[in-house]
């Protein structure tokens, strides 16, 4: 093996090889070229995230294909891009590859996983890098473009807290994969197994939602972790009512716990003015979006839970902290 | 130790915190939110370079000190700016962290060498991530903005080759290293360290060099394989004076392949029209960029090296491959 060939192979599945200069819409110099080239759109702001996946860390070759890697990697990106309302233009790719006889394979799996969703969401491969690694690790810097992004810090006291999407089932996933592998046994364990091999950035609400949220975030950490951060950058607290929360069935049963702090749901939080909420989840609904109304940004600092009209109290673990 | 522990230490040398949202120009939002948001120059190109050091396979702790790590990466991207002739705007950067007791300090460090080189090239961190790790790694995505970026791909038969920067030092520094370790003995010795560990992007020739320049590549990977790359991407061969390249003499004395194949060396090549080579070397000279022609792309494939008039052939090794 030899860097350029680890070159052609991931670029094959994006339909891409070293010759090829311009890759996709506003690419004027691709993955070919020492830099990507880029013509951003005239008065849109750009909006940047990068996140990485580590083997051992973030997936086990166990119970991820490479291609599910490649495909989580992007969508952890993306989703930080759905919650801001941004749409997503290009992506570089950073993968840190262990020498070995299946790399080239690999290598070619976490490509097809990650152009596949990259063609759904009309986000191009731009540029990327590769480097010798004891492990495997995939980094991704994602571009989007906006008029007025979403941050974290815009929740007002009185503001709905808006749910998008699922809590719990990806972090039930991986403990069905830790426990019984990779044989669901049933539709819903399978639907579990899923939303943790296969998380749906969920980029079409983020843009639906427009300028009716006022500030959002996406679930990766953790839904009360991550509620936490917006409280903390808009300098407020929340009260969640613990009874609204949609939960699948096989979540419930499982453990609340899962929802509340489980992490890599990729859902998204909303804070949404109360004159907006109508309006708003009648946007997600046309968008295919299911949403929930969950509690409502309060006064002071700190989040409360509340179930059956009483407090109760907060779980141990908020979330996930690579490094607690 | 925990992530935002980690993140205040490794914001402070920047002189952020997890509070600040604006960090620099044209920077909306900063490393304080979930995503980046800055606003594009309008009518300008935006250049876009993702690049990594892995612990043990591009440092080695034992002769870098943390905020070596830090400089090198920043500037290893920073260098393919310049030759693209961008100027440098933003930048994100992905650590990867094997958490421990010194995780902190040397979290602190690398931020402490990156903020020093951002600083001089008014480059902002907007954006980062963190993650546990096995080894140490960071990856930066550094975005510059042209007018008319070059690329590898402009080179005609006929054009002078234009070395800007020096050949050899950085590798021969490594060599240094590895065999006597941290102790220099001599000012020319510990020159060649320096450009191992501390190597200067060349931005402000990059951006010198303008429209004069048809083509460009920063020598990362070996003087010959970047220089193949230009002609690969330009479909023509080149031919190379070696006598004309100028080497410091201790390069010289310890074997020309340094300069030739060693790599590390972030110099430029650029591919210059014959009417356009005075003028550049004016400018570069200006610009206080020692610079050099050495040549010239020719017609045919391939390189070809002349030493006192006559073929020389070239060597076995062209320069650096992470998984020859």
């Amino acid at each position: 093996m030899n860097e350029l060939r680890l070159i052609d192979a991931f670029l094959a599945p994006f339909g891409l090889s070293r010759d090829a200069r311009a890759s996709g819409p506003g690419v004027l110099s691709g993955p070919g070229d020492d830099c990507a080239v880029v013509r951003p759109s005239t008065g849109r702001k750009l909006v940047l995230k990068v996140d990485e996946l580590v083997e051992r860390v973030h997936f086990d070759w166990r119970w991820f294909a490479p291609d599910d890697v490649g495909h989580k990697a992007l969508a952890a990106a993306l989703s930080d891009l759905a919650a801001a309302g941004a749409r997503p233009r290009w992506f570089l790719c950073a993968l840190g590859v262990p020498p070995g006889a299946d790399a080239l394979r690999i290598a070619g799996g976490v490509a097809r996983g990650m152009a596949a969703l990259a063609r759904r969401h009309g986000c191009t491969l731009v540029g990327g890098n590769f480097t010798r690694a004891d492990a495997w690790s995939v980094s991704i810097t994602a571009l989007g473009e906006a008029d007025r992004p979403r941050g974290r810090g815009g929740a007002r006291p009185g503001d709905a807290i808006i749910l998008v999407g699922e809590l719990g089932k990806a972090a039930l996933g991986l403990r069905l994969l830790r426990t019984a592998g990779h044989r669901p046994g049933s539709r819903v364990r399978a639907a579990a197994i899923r939303a943790q091999l296969r998380p749906q950035p969920l980029v079409d609400a983020g843009l639906a939602a427009g300028s009716l949220a006022a500030a959002a975030v996406d679930v990766s950490d953790g839904f009360l972790r991550d509620l936490g951060h917006v409280c903390a950058a808009s300098r407020c607290g929340a009260e969640v009512e613990v009874d609204s929360i949609p939960l699948d069935p096989i979540v419930r049963a499982a453990g609340i716990e899962l929802a509340l702090s489980g992490g890599e749901d990729y859902a998204l939080l909303l804070a949404v003015r109360p004159r907006n909420v109508v309006r708003l989840l009648l946007r997600l609904r046309r968008a295919g979006a299911p949403a929930a109304r969950i509690g409502h940004f309060a006064t002071g600092r700190g989040i409360r839970l509340l179930e059956g009209g009483k407090l109760r109290p907060l779980p141990k673990r908020l979330g996930w902290d690579h490094f607690a």
